[in-house]
């Protein structure tokens, strides 16, 4: 499939901290035109990590978009210019207080590509040490850590809403081997 | 855990036919306030169907948010009212042409929960038979088929970018039994 939808003309709706709104008019391939509403975002980053005891640490954190509390991997945005593998270690260390000197990249995905530019990259770390948790001044969360096992648990009964993190422990079930 | 955000004061920014855009001032649980950027959406629905053939059938598309064709399981909004079983269905025979009576739900997530209400449900479904395919006026895209050999080695590859359909594929690989 080789097309595109170029842009004929734009409207900004928005410039905020976290997310710039747009609606272009854009081409469609039968020569007509139609609107597309566009959530521009700078880009996050996620870390699936499995302590020397091999726990995995998530957080738990109140999502006002969802209006309840959820579960993820430690995760955050990227700020501007920052390379993506250290802004996962940032905020590894930031959430939990551990630190991950080797990062391997299990996928790069979009949560919403249906009208958010948002790309997630999702790693894994296991060969953590003991930092210093600092979270932002509006950032509460609870760490927690969790067996594998309860992890497989936790997903059969749909317990996990979050989209990079039911992808990363997925990803942990179908790859990691605990003779690793 | 136990606390909220309660929003003190909201500002409509923008409402479209996707989405609606409001910053809220929200209290924090130590009495501070912020502000949280925030995308309403209706929600989507996605079916994760495998053909009498045992294959996998995704849909080519181009995304303007991510300015690139990515390939997904079929998907669509929510409509006003709509119930999402009923709508996943609707969504399947529209864009495949592919009928299914039964479906069970794999699970429901968040793509983007740091600043959108979007709740994706993803479905699965194997009793597949042919309808009718019905696209939307602005909808164009390819249907295409992968065995399940195939969707292993395009996850390994991370040649797959869209969350829903990692979700989708990775739970295929972990619980479908090909003897079912």
């Amino acid at each position: 499939m080789n097309y595109n939808e170029p842009t004929i003309s734009k409207e900004t709706i928005y410039n905020g901290k976290i997310i710039d709104v747009e609606v272009h008019d854009v081409e469609l391939q039968n020569g007509e035109t139609s609107k597309r509403e566009l959530v521009f975002h700078n880009g996050a980053v996620c870390v699936c990590a499995l302590t020397p005891e091999k726990q995995v640490l998530l957080v738990e954190q109140f999502r006002k978009p969802a209006e309840k509390t959820l579960l993820e991997i430690p995760a955050g945005k990227l700020e501007a210019g920052e390379e993506r593998e250290s802004a996962a270690k940032r905020e590894l260390e930031e959430e939990t207080g551990y630190i991950a000197d080797h990062l391997t990249l299990i996928t790069e995905m979009y949560g919403s590509p249906g009208f958010s530019s948002e790309k997630t990259s999702i790693y894994f770390a296991d060969d953590l040490k003991e930092g210093k948790m600092h979270l932002d001044d509006d950032e509460f969360l609870e760490v927690k850590s969790y067996s594998i096992a309860e992890i497989k648990q936790m997903l059969q009964n749909n317990e996990l809403e979050d989209a990079k993190t039911i992808i990363a422990l997925q990803y942990l079930l179908l790859n990691y081997n605990d003779s690793n």
